[in-house]
């Protein structure tokens, strides 16, 4: 079923409020942990989470030293998360490191690179970030980069994903944040597709919140995206 | 006394080993918790040290969209945290809208911008990063970013804080890892410098981690470069 392949983030900012989303949508398979909420609960949410037997995307963004990425894969390895993301511009060290702390773990997560935030555009990227380049080709420099290191995959904008498909090849993970259905409205995502043309364009997996956990009926909004994959 | 200038990391993956190096070191009255032990630990580290009435710098590194940087920085402002960190690169309205997040809490903490990773050395800036600016500069375009955005003060390595004292102010707050007193070997950290010098060269706080808590006897360690912050 076409469902395993949304993930929900619960971006909420206390434990009650997530564990009450989990009972609302039981059916979700994979759900996503964020910053708001692990910061505030901590890895009591993964436990839960393995508890009901789903799938975790531990989405923190690690961007440190050497040593302290490869640290922190390691505690999350433990917690047997199945998805976990740094940024590229931790560098080519951090990167190498990360792949070899999450292989200490007996089920390691997929690593995924932050190429570039969707909430940056072209003009903050060369005015306020110093970095002259387009956005796709920053974006592609990045996912290139990290996939030298041996990363996993990646997580781009759905405008990027047909680019990264092509050149990174069919076995690089994309996961796409930024996808809203016809029926949901923008909120901070600058560069957004819907999830049927993010599908077709080549992402693995697709990160869908508000429209579903904002929605008046966020089962109904759950069932409605589903429907729409499995026609893809 | 000079010792709550120097923030001492917890630089350990479990509670039990964090908990023991407080025990250790019962004068240290400000700590850092990073990545990897609150990966593994959680919030319950903020709560032991906060029973132990110690100075917390939180030091998580957000890099993330703007909604989710002000979410985690009002979950970490509810834990009472003195020092918070987040990227420059997170952008402008991410630092903004971090600023707005920390004003809800009745003792907000100081946000930290992360410039540049001490790590990175200027070969990497300019090909790995893409970033066509040597590194004193890009770690000051970076920390100008985050103070006109309102942040408080800026992690550095210790090579740039004369530069920034001088261009950001005397009220711009610098904290400096990467210090290193000269009985100490170099670890990951590339661009190092003793504590003294740090010191006079306009840091505010120093972050000393191995050569005390890797140290045959830590105490003594601790004890050393207290002592030789004393004379300066």
């Amino acid at each position: 079923m076409i469902n395993d392949r949304v993930i929900v983030p619960l971006d909420v900012p206390t434990l009650e409020e997530a564990i009450a989303l989990l009972d609302l949508l039981p059916r979700v398979s994979f759900w996503k942990v964020g910053l708001e909420l692990f910061v505030s609960a901590g890895p009591s949410i993964l436990e839960i989470l393995k508890e009901r037997e789903k799938r975790i995307f531990l989405d923190l963004k690690f961007h440190d030293i050497p040593n302290t990425v490869a640290g922190a894969c390691r505690s999350a390895t433990k917690y047997g998360v199945d998805l976990l993301t740094l940024h590229a511009t931790a560098g080519r060290k951090a990167l190498s490191q990360a792949v070899e702390a999450i292989s200490t773990g007996d089920k390691p997560p997929k690593l995924l690179a932050i190429s570039l935030l969707t909430s940056i555009n072209s003009r903050e990227l060369a005015f306020d970030l110093k970095i002259p380049l387009e956005l796709p080709e920053y974006a592609l420099q990045m996912a290139l980069l990290a996939q030298e290191t041996g990363i996993d995959g990646a997580v781009c904008s759905p405008q990027e994903v047909s680019q990264l498909r092509q050149v990174c090849g069919s076995d690089f993970l994309l996961v796409c944040p930024g996808v809203r259905p016809t029926w949901a409205e923008a909120g901070d995502q600058r560069r957004v597709m819907t999830p049927v043309s993010a599908i077709k364009a080549g992402a693995d997996y697709l990160v869908i919140g508000r429209p579903i956990t904002t929605a008046s009926n966020p089962v109904e909004a759950w069932e409605k995206v589903c429907q729409e994959l499995a026609e893809v």
